[in-house]
């Protein structure tokens, strides 16, 4: 039997895939990646340089209709595709944007594939991309981070903002402007950036108050108490 | 005037390295990295195939003394070399280990090399390094993560515990014993793994129940309060 890879490919920035995952994807004959219905697979583009004419492809399609996901149906199939190659010798990547165990969508096949020989290839987090084009540390000592999903409630919200010294917030998008306020009420505008698309050619850094409000889905917020001493 | 560089090198394997940094490395004419007194440094051992007998190496040594960290002096005289080198022209690299933003030393230099030219080249933080060893998915969905340094007292990490649905405890080195204990009182000991020098060639992975408590500096437990679903 063949071996699964998932592949963590980083935040955008076709450079800042690993020396790792790029040896992985060219010793593999089969990729998969995740896409929505409709649209080309963020994924796939970030790593297209490695991709070969010779690679056979999965795309795993996500429907767009949020009350389907995690769409159970689309990761079983995907993985009876997935395990065929592996059973018959062939090495599959799956390739996941940012690092695949964090709010990754690789996880749904992992658990799914626990019995074939799995290895996970880390990568750069988004939250490191954010940090990095804004110049913006996020934390030093022994100060906390959280990271949560914009689409919580507030009052979760709260309690993490409370406790951290640091926030970041995923999944920013159409909850922008009730995420700017609620960090404006609890007096941490003045230490909130705001980032699109990081590491990609149009990406937009941004002090949160200065930010308007048309967040796309790659969109992030992040927060500091206090500055960096 | 040249530019100041802030490159993560990742958790320890030099393949986690990413294509920039390499790129970053060996463009530069001088690179710089943090070492503890007597000891090599972790950061340049993890990019040492990428230097070069040309490079000129700046060590940025801190003393063994944890009660002067962190040791402005020893900041100080590094960026006042570094400056003296950027205005001469010559591109300065930094080495972090992990990610240079999420407890990196870099960001000392940082705040006090505002006024020159920065990029910070984001890399894999060692959580993610930890997560891909252990084949343990940190968060999904709408899941909050909270990282945190295991120098905390309890009262500080039991409200992290309490909140998050996975924690990330860096720093656990000699607060293991008490870390552990803490995990058990709160029944989360079968939902945490430990892991020792994640990437490199003698890294350990266990069931934290499993450890017993000679955890290096690099070294990481991770819970998580339910399995992924």
């Amino acid at each position: 039997m063949a071996k699964l890879y998932g592949v963590s490919v980083g935040p955008g920035a076709p450079d800042l895939l690993t020396l790792r995952a790029v040896r992985v994807i060219k010793s593999c004959s089969v990729i998969a990646y995740p896409c929505a219905e409709g649209l080309d697979s963020f994924a796939k583009t970030i790593a297209a340089a490695h991709l070969r004419d010779d690679h056979i492809q999965i795309p795993i399609t996500m429907p767009m209709v949020a009350s389907r996901f995690p769409a159970a149906e689309v990761y079983d199939t995907a993985t009876i595709e997935i395990e065929n190659y592996i059973r018959n010798g062939r090495d599959v990547a799956v390739l996941c944007e940012g690092d695949s165990m964090l709010y990754g969508s690789f996880m749904y096949l992992l658990e799914r594939l626990r019995h074939v020989e799995v290895e996970i290839v880390p990568g750069v987090s988004s939250i490191f991309a954010v940090s990095a084009s804004a110049s913006y540390p996020i934390v030093s000592r022994n100060e906390t981070l959280s990271v949560v999903s914009g689409v919580l409630d507030d009052e979760t919200l709260i309690k993490n903002l409370e406790l951290a010294d640091a926030v970041a917030i995923f999944k920013v998008g159409r909850h922008f402007m009730r995420l700017k306020a609620l960090l404006e009420k609890m007096g941490l505008l003045k230490h909130s950036i705001y980032v699109e698309r990081a590491s990609l050619d149009n990406e937009i850094v941004l002090p949160l108050a200065r930010a308007d409000g048309k967040a796309p889905y790659f969109s992030m917020i992040l927060v500091r108490k206090e500055p960096i001493g």
